[in-house]
C-alpha cells in the first residue's frame, strides 16, 4: 500500500445508474458494483446537476472519459452507511459531492493542502462514476457536510462550479468594491456573479445572451454585451473570470484590467488563447491564470460561504428518468444556467 | 498646476548628446537646452548602456519614439548641481537612473508605491531623452544614491535591466530553492540568473547559443538548449522568466510548470503569444504574468542587494566616440551581454 489512505476491503454494493456506454451514445440503465471500504460512507444521491460538462465527456471530448460513464459531477445526498474508519461523518448527514473524490494525501500538494493538484486524484467519470445513480461511495475526505440550508436542489452546482469559482476569487485576493467582470454567465458564471456581489466587488457580466441580459440587469447587475465597443472600459477592471467556451479577442479584454488586473480562465475556449505580450508588462504585471476545482479548504470554506450568504444556483430541476432529454436540453441551449435531476 | 511634485523653474542648461535625429538614423552630435527645476539634479553622467533596447527606439518599433532621439536607459553619474527643494541628495553623491525619470506621485499607483503604473510617467527616450550625453537633469526621486561598489562601469544595467528582473524575481515571490529557468541569456538575462543563483535558487539557463552555453556551465549553472527534447522536465519549473525576442512553442514550456507555477515575461517576442488553456487550469493554476521594471522601493532594494551580493553586468566598455560602432555591434550581435560607454 503506496498512498496515506491505506484501504481495508469490507463488503461490496450494486449500484444503479444511468451510463453512456461509449462515445456520444445516450443514457441507459448501467449497474455497477463496488467496494465499501473503512474510509468510505455510503451515499443516498438526492440531487445532481447534468451539465454541459456531462455533454463533453459523452462526447469524450478530452480523450480521457472511461466508457461506461455515468454522468454528473455535482451530488448532494444523505450517508447510509459509513466505514469503521470515518470519524468526521454520521449516517443521516447531508453531504456535497464534486469533481474529485480521492488524493493521495502524501504528496507535496496533498500536504500543503492543495489536493487539486495530486497527480493521483481520482475524478468523477474519469476514474469513478458519476452522481446520475441511486448511491455513490466515496472516500469521507471527499464528502463534505453540508448545513441545512444547503440541502436542497438549488445548493446542488456549488459542489464543482461553485467550488470553481470560489476558488479562483478567493485565491486570487478578490475582496470588496474591486470591479469583476464575469464571461459567459451559465453554470459557472452565474454562481460567480452571485458570489462576486455578496462579497461586494462592483460586479459586470459579459454575455451575448439578450434574455440574459435583461434577467440581470433586472437582478441588479451591470451587463456589457460582447459585441460593444469595449474600449471605453479600458485598464478599469481589477479582474474578470472567463467562465465561457467561446473564443475571444483576448487583447481587448486584457486591454479591460488595470494595470495589475488579471484575467482569469476557468473555461474552456475551443482554440487556443492568443495575446500581445506587450499588454501584460507595457506599463502593467497583467497577469493571466488559472484555476481547477478547489482544495477541500476551498470547498469547507466555500459551503459555510454559501449557507451564510444565501448563494444558491438557478436551476431547472427534473426527474431521473428525464436524464437523456435534459442532455439534449443542455446541448441545444435550453437549460440557461444549470438542471438539476432530483431521486 | 495638476502634479503633487511641483516644479518651480530656476535655470536652463545646454547639453550636449549623440542622436538619432529620425527614424532608422545613425548617431550624430545634438544638443539641447533643459531646464533644471527646484526639485531636480544636474548629474555629469560616467556611464551608460547601449543595447538592442536603443536599436529598437532608434527603429521606432513600437512608434513612440521622440526624435531626436538620444539613446540609453541605464546611467550612472555623479550629482553636480541640486535644486533648493532636493533634500536627499547632495553634490558629490553618485546616482543610478533607469528608464522611469518622473510619475506624477498623486495617482492611485503612485500612492500605493507603484509608480511603474502611474499613467503620467515619463521614460527616457518616450518623454526624456536618454543618458549618452555629458549631462542630465532629473527629479531628484529618479536620481538613486549608490555605494561604492557600484560606482563603476559593471553596475550600469542595474539601473534598467537590473531592476526589471529583480523586480519580476521578488513580485513574484520567487525564493529559495525554488527551481527557477531563464530563456534568453542576455542584457536581462545574463543578470536574471546572477540574481535567483545568489538568492540561493536552482537556476536553468535556456538558451540556444553554444558560445554561451559553454561559458555558463564553466560558471556553474544548469543549461538546456532550446532544441533539447523538453518533455523530461514536464512539471518541474516553479517559475520561468523569459527574457528574449524569440518566439517560442509556449504548449511546451508552460509544461516545464509545476502546477503552481509561473511562466513570467519580460522579454518582447515578435509575435503573439498563443497557448492552450488547459495548460494553465488542467490539475493546476499555472499563471502567465507580466512585469515592467519596478518601483522606486524595488530600485532601493535591488541597489542594497546588488552591492552586499556583488551583483553585476558582464559588460564590454567602449569610449563615447564609439558608440555609432557598438550600435552596429549589438544589431550584428557581437555584444554578448550588454555594452556600456564611458564619459
Amino acid at each position: 500500500m503506496d498512498d496515506a489512505r491505506t484501504t481495508c476491503y469490507t463488503s461490496t454494493m450494486e449500484i444503479h445508474a444511468l451510463a453512456s456506454l461509449s462515445k456520444n451514445k445516450s443514457l441507459v440503465p448501467y449497474s455497477y458494483n463496488k467496494e465499501i471500504t473503512s474510509e468510505d460512507v455510503l451515499i443516498k444521491v438526492k440531487y445532481r446537476t447534468l451539465s454541459n460538462s456531462d455533454v463533453l465527456f459523452i462526447d469524450d471530448y478530452w480523450g480521457n472519459t472511461a466508457f461506461p460513464v455515468v454522468p454528473s459531477e455535482d451530488v448532494i445526498g444523505e450517508v447510509i452507511k459509513k466505514g469503521n474508519a470515518v470519524k468526521n461523518l454520521h449516517v443521516g448527514d447531508f453531504v456535497g459531492i464534486g469533481y474529485e473524490v480521492y488524493s493521495c494525501g502524501r504528496c507535496e500538494y496533498c500536504k500543503k493542502g492543495l489536493e487539486q493538484f495530486c497527480q493521483k486524484q481520482r475524478n468523477l467519470r474519469i476514474h469513478e462514476q458519476g452522481g446520475l445513480s441511486d448511491y455513490m461511495i466515496v472516500h469521507h475526505d471527499f464528502a463534505f457536510p453540508i448545513p441545512q440550508e444547503l440541502q436542497r436542489p438549488e445548493a446542488t452546482p456549488l459542489f464543482c462550479a461553485g467550488l470553481t469559482v470560489y476558488s479562483a476569487i478567493v485565491n486570487n485576493a478578490i475582496s470588496k468594491r474591486m470591479k469583476v467582470g464575469v464571461i459567459g454567465i451559465g453554470r459557472l458564471g452565474h454562481l460567480a456573479l452571485k458570489f462576486l456581489k455578496s462579497m461586494g466587488c462592483e460586479t459586470v457580466a459579459f454575455t451575448g445572451d439578450l434574455t440574459k441580459q435583461n434577467d440581470l440587469k433586472t437582478k441588479g447587475f451591470e451587463v456589457i454585451d460582447l459585441k460593444e465597443e469595449l474600449e471605453k472600459f479600458n485598464n478599469s477592471f481589477d479582474c474578470i473570470l472567463y467562465t465561457s467556451t467561446i473564443d475571444l479577442n483576448w487583447d481587448d479584454y486584457l486591454k479591460l484590467l488595470k494595470p495589475t488586473g488579471k484575467l482569469c480562465i476557468v473555461g474552456f475556449p475551443q482554440n487556443q488563447i492568443s495575446f500581445s505580450a506587450g499588454l501584460l508588462n507595457d506599463y502593467s504585471r497583467r497577469q493571466i491564470v488559472g484555476n481547477f476545482i478547489g482544495s477541500r479548504d476551498d470547498m469547507k470554506m466555500m459551503i459555510a460561504y454559501a449557507a451564510k450568504n444565501n448563494i444558491l444556483a438557478d436551476v431547472d430541476t427534473f426527474s431521473f428518468n428525464e436524464s437523456n432529454k435534459v442532455l439534449g436540453m443542455v446541448k441545444d441551449g435550453g437549460i440557461p444556467y444549470i438542471a438539476v435531476i432530483k431521486s
